[in-house]
């Protein structure tokens, strides 16, 4: 259904046809519909959706439709609409709520719901906590498969999953795990402690969730359990959940490499004000240390006038340099994102870095050198400077650049941290160390 | 069962207590300890593992192990191990091991799954058909519920999942799906017609396996079905694949984004002349380009010899617009990549740096001028030139940084080139034009 379409029977206010329509229709695409909608007309959507759909609808839209909607329902439309909802959906849409919206939410919901909520509301961000749900199926050791799949019939319908349920025992602590698909294909009197797997994969609430996305990357299942301190089981973790997880571990990686403090609201969305604050703090503090370089300059300033054209070649020895720095913290802290470097790798990256930087020195350093001679018509002995430290800055930087994030992980640091803006600064400043340094010994200044 | 126990075992050549032990363990767990084993005592364990777990295990091992394996098997052992492998992970396999160990395998194999292999090698790369995987279970409309259930029963067990089934007609088109809990809750006489949705999301083969990750991510389902041009169903993808694949295009724009020829091979396993290959392709571009600042500074060495000081400067100049440039372009190309912003967009961006670029240029210029004067007794004409140059290259960096993505998307290009190592060249020009002119037209030189 197109937009246009339920514009049109929204102008005719042909209720009845448009809500008929509406009802083919995936509730994802429904409620993008409705975020292109004005917000009367939205309202008027989702009053037409119905019980079950008006939930799952209601799960998918933007805080701000999902607000108009609490605002404008009296509190038995408000109970009916979170009460279809998934513990984790209503958590995430709690957090984003204002306070009287909040208590709206509460009052509405169920005394167990609301203990649960507070519950969940208290485990520290981004842990395994915050992304369960607590809607999922546990069968007991002593059932036989025919109890098993009355119960699943029973009570599976509001549960997230049906198809892995988990096995407990008395205390409620988590036994094992076992598919749907096994217990289809058993025998009907057999008992569940029979099929079940006891070797099962956990995690625990306070794990920080990028832990539990490499739980996920690791095993590939499609859930996971989550158990507290004493191996209660107290929620799952579903892989669609788990994606939205990596994208934003990813997203952070991504900005901190720039030098941004990472955020996860839309650019589109954010004020001019925040994004200001986002950015200011790393430029401030790389613009201070970057007159390191200009100390440099400064101490070397009667090089620079005595052979003048030797300034002109410092863009593109710094430029250079921290590009090959860049390059190679990149594949570092790639690396260890993904889990394929360790800080114990450190003396292994350390000879790729050398061995591979000699080589693209090299290379650039000839390249460089003829163009110059050749080109430029600069003088054999400054392109022999300007060469020679082309090479010697992509040895360091690519070697300073590999080995940093690493020395970062060691104390505990996020690699990331060790990018392009930070390289960079320090690269310049070795640059020009290393420039000057052999100007002064080749050129006799 | 930790290393040690292994070796143990393996020293005491106790056979049969280890091929117990290895029985009670995940086929990941397993492939992890014999990767950590030498080759010979790999070998070893693979034999000790019962038929089922060594199809498993060998799916998870490392292609040079899995040649191994292959090498020394004989003819019937090869096929007893790939028969019970999944399409997709047969083909990732065979496009790892070089021809010979091809021709093994493809010996072994049944005439059907030859013809099936050859065709998935030729889709295009990184589309839906190389990903796609061909064990799902097929409905008929006219099935009853009863005799769905049987044919899961009697057909599930080699399929990758049995909890979506798909629904197709004579012609093997798509007509819809249907999920196993829907199947289990229905009446066993129903049709499958009754209970089917043929609101049914799908991709097509030669779909970019980018838009394949988009459309999971929008729908949050664990399969979608493939199909062909003619709607016919060739295959399903799970969402475990595509983790994988957002973690590779994230990677891809990771390496793009800092210049490097993009690799899936892992950092530690590549060779030292293909990581320097994937990193001179573009040092040498901006090595040549950054001639550009090179020629400025020395077109205007007049105004660099009559204040020497100015010199000292530009190293933080470049740096901040550098890094200025950059976190705009990361914000829009990571925004691009997770589909928030598009490039229609265009004039939104341009707002929102505009006025984050007056707002942060501002504070970065009156800090750097009140430590120029204060701290550094620089003179307040010098310090103002040096300013007000910090100000209009934030200015320019961060519009230059938030535009250049959208402009190379509306080209067809991947936005991740537009990031640091171009930016930062084209802002250090436009900052050193800035510089001198300005210091030109305030110092009158």
């Amino acid at each position: 259904m197109r937009l246009e379409d339920v514009l049109e029977l929204l102008g005719e206010r042909n209720y009845v046809k448009l809500s008929r329509e509406l009802s083919d229709i995936n509730a994802i695409d429904i409620s993008e519909l409705m975020e292109e909608l004005s917000a009367r007309d939205s309202l008027i959507v989702f009053r037409l959706l119905g019980k079950d759909l008006a939930a799952e609808v209601f799960t998918e839209l933007d805080s701000d439709r999902q607000m108009q909607i609490v605002e404008s329902s009296t509190d038995q439309q408000v109970s009916r609409i979170i009460n279809e909802m998934y513990m984790d959906d209503m958590v995430d849409f709690i957090e984003e709520m204002p306070a009287n919206a909040v208590k709206k939410i509460l009052r509405n919901t169920t005394a167990e719901n609301r203990e649960l909520i507070n519950q969940i509301l208290h485990y520290p961000e981004k842990s395994a906590g915050t992304i369960m749900t607590t809607e999922y199926v546990v069968l007991k050791q002593y059932f036989t498969v025919q109890q098993a799949l009355d119960y699943i019939n029973k009570n599976g319908v509001d549960k997230v999953t049906v198809y892995i349920c988990y096995v407990t025992d008395a205390e409620r602590k988590l036994l094992g795990f076992v598919s749907l698909r096994q217990i289809l294909t058993a025998e009907l009197d057999q008992r569940i402690s029979e099929i079940m797997d006891d070797d099962v994969v956990y995690v625990k609430t306070l794990d920080d969730q990028e832990y539990v996305s490499e739980v996920f990357i690791k095993y590939g299942y499609t859930a996971i359990p989550v158990v507290d301190e004493e191996r209660r089981m107290v929620g799952i973790i579903t892989v669609d959940d788990i994606i939205d997880v990596i994208q934003e571990e990813d997203t952070e990686d991504f900005h901190r490499m720039a030098g941004l403090t990472p955020s996860e609201e839309p650019y589109l969305s954010t004020s001019f004000f925040k994004l200001a604050k986002n950015r200011i703090g790393w430029l401030l503090i790389l613009m201070i240390t970057a007159t390191i370089s200009g100390g440099i300059i400064d101490n070397f300033s009667e090089v620079l006038t005595s052979v003048v054209v030797l300034n002109a070649f410092i863009p593109m020895l710094m430029g250079t340099g921290g590009n090959s720095g860049n390059q190679s913290s990149t594949l570092i802290i790639r690396g260890m994102a993904t889990g394929e470097i360790e800080h114990s790798d450190w003396k292994r990256v350390l000879r790729k870095e050398l061995v591979v930087s000699i080589i693209v020195g090299t290379i650039l350093a000839v390249v460089n050198f003829f163009r110059l001679i050749l080109l430029d018509k600069v003088s054999p002995a400054i392109s022999f400077v300007v060469s020679i430290t082309m090479m010697m800055t992509v040895m360091s930087a690519m070697v300073i650049g590999g080995l940093l994030p690493i020395a970062a992980a060691k104390f505990k640091l996020d690699p990331a941290i060790m990018a392009a803006p930070l390289i960079t600064t320090i690269v310049d400043a070795s640059c020009l160390i290393i420039y000057f340094n052999i100007a002064s010994a080749v050129l006799g200044l």
